[in-house]
């Protein structure tokens, strides 16, 4: 088998919500369709892939460097053993040759972005979903039937008060979550605090509240802020201060029982286990949120996970950001702790399928091959759209 | 005054060498020129950037985001207070906007390669050397008068042997130089070792050699490699492995007393704060390479030395990678510790100036305008190609 081309573009995800550190009104992403000359229900097998949120587009690292060694790369060098499917962990290494170590950002995107398109073609080609492969592979066949899932929304825009607020939180109870998240950091302590107390004001027995600072905070503003949220039980303080700041994390913990959560802007296995190795988390507490495609896919993130189980770290820890389809795969196939969702922002990336269904806070994967886009309207009339 | 054009273009700068990491058959740069409404003797001041070799050219970026960003700005959210002269602190804010933290990699580099040509123009309005401006900015006016540099060489490529690597040392010694550096990690210790000895026996009173692993190595053999090299006073070892490997390097200067080096591929104040804090490097005895370019430019670079003073670093101890007019004149108008040199690769980019000199292992920048590109005649035919 052999791939028969690869393309990318950019799509615009501009939207008018705000959190502490950036506006979305410019924000891009990257899409990339793999073809594939094996033929599954009568039609070549394509795998598709998009960049997690909150980075741009790599249309410049993609066409300059990633794709050209992919499509240069003897097909042998992509393929398994048996030279039936492909191995993404071979084609990591044809997107990293020729580069230096260190320097963990874009790039990582780029790779993250086509491994997403590579693991959807080994499903198909495995007429499998990908959790299943997953499982089958790297978790003894065990895969979670469904998945914790939390609403994060509360975003700041123009306009917004607390009614609004409200609403938009009493939108995602009645659509089955138990867990929602606000932003955090964007004004004021006191003006947050009263965002928290009316998101708390409608919240009941088993439903809960997760704040998130988007990395605002120096090490001063992010002990006020955890002394201030200290009563009222968050379910996680996210993000308090620079995602790469270990001791602003390591003093973090030290000021708060409660749970603490980061990671989303850590791109490597290496900065990931200087966040392990320095930021002082606590396995039985806290929540790692890597992003799989944004840190060099699901490749790399095997390695992270690896890293984690060799620190005493158990993987239920791990809720990806992300909030789409590969993410809630790897959590079921896995056994990670949840996945991120963000059932009203960044379409049509966003969400898990026109039939997934959240029931009481928990959601399952779609059964079909690969990671199952072809379920989801609105990315396919994306993709649709772009690739024609 | 406004800017009023930012042009980028790509470079190719291949070459046969290699290091124990990379081949540079597909290495490029990104050049950048930004022209101005200034005019001096006659004509509108221009400034020039590119980016240190290394790390690829970043169009994409340069691109999609940091030249829109600069050439939207409004002409006052770029310039100093008196409104005469560009002011690349507000620059660096505008070409930030609306980037989240963390993810330090190509992005820096972008940044650092738009810095560049600001400081040329800064320097060109200003109608002194760049060093004269950083040292009457930063430094009370003291400028040292030459520079130390070391030259950089010794790349593995095909049929290469010890005479021919021994009369590449030589040349550089005929140069001037009396500190010359050769790569390792390539082959095997053995074989290192033989590469060492080779150059050694060429050496004499004041001179010696520096070796360099390109982060080729793990923990076990960075420290083998940290014994075996001991005995012969290298004047130092560098990057031995994993640039963010903090724990590495604090584990490697217990198993030396000898120096080691490290930096240039760290890309931000807050991976080089890491490095600081948790790397274990020894103050009156360690390296700090730090690429101003690589890494958001000279903006973040004395950010960096900032912090490195508040942590009790003397900037004696910084001798940045880069091998280029812009860090000459950093090194220069700080006082840092020395520059790196390349006499025989990464041209036209590498080198001083037509008319610069080593003399007894030192150099003096030029005395032009700027950075000095106009006196380095082999560069200004490569702008002159690129962006007519």
């Amino acid at each position: 088998m052999k791939i028969v081309a690869i393309r990318d573009e950019v799509v615009p995800i501009r939207s008018s919500i705000r959190n502490a550190f950036i506006d979305f009104s410019q924000m891009t992403a990257s899409i990339v369709r793999i073809e594939t000359d094996v033929v599954r229900g009568g039609k070549p097998v394509v795998g598709y892939g998009f960049n997690s949120n909150g980075r741009y587009a790599q249309s410049g690292i993609l066409r300059d460097r990633i794709i050209p060694r992919l499509l240069k790369a003897a097909p042998e060098d992509l393929l398994d053993d048996e030279g039936t499917n492909l191995d993404p962990f071979k084609a990591w290494d044809v997107m990293m040759a020729n580069e230096k170590p260190g320097g963990h950002g874009e790039r990582s995107v780029a790779v993250g972005t086509i491994d997403m398109a590579l693991w959807d073609v080994v499903a198909k080609i495995e007429e499998k979903p990908l959790y299943q492969v997953l499982a089958d592979r790297y978790n003894a066949g065990r895969a979670d039937p469904d998945i914790f899932v939390y609403a994060a929304g509360g975003y700041y825009y123009p306009g917004k008060d607390l009614p609004t607020l409200k609403a938009e939180m009493q939108g995602y109870l009645d659509l089955g979550y138990n867990t929602v998240k606000i932003k955090i950091g964007g004004s004021s302590l006191e003006d947050d605090l009263k965002r928290i107390e009316a998101v708390l004001s409608i919240l009941g027995e088993g439903q809960s509240l997760a704040v998130d600072a988007n990395g605002r905070f120096d090490i001063r503003e992010a002990i006020r802020y955890a002394e201030a949220l200290e009563p009222y039980e968050l379910f996680w303080y996210e993000e308090a201060g620079d995602p790469l700041d270990y001791l602003l994390n390591a003093a973090l913990v030290q000021a708060t029982e409660r749970p603490i959560a980061t990671g989303e802007n850590i791109f490597s296995l290496i900065d990931a286990t200087n966040l392990i190795r320095y930021g002082g988390l606590r396995p039985d507490t806290d929540y790692l949120q890597f992003d799989p495609v944004l840190s060099y896919g699901l490749v790399e993130y095997l390695r992270i996970l690896e890293m984690l189980k060799r620190h005493g770290w158990s993987w239920r820890r791990c809720i990806p950001h992300g909030g789409h389809q590969l993410t809630l795969h790897i959590a079921a196939g896995l056994g990670l702790g949840g996945n991120e969702s963000y059932p009203h922002v960044f379409k049509p990336f966003g969400g898990f399928g026109d039939r997934a269904q959240v029931l009481n806070g928990r959601i399952k994967p779609l059964e079909a091959p690969g990671i199952g886009f072809e379920l989801k309207s609105d990315l396919m009339d994306c993709f649709n759209t772009y690739f024609t």
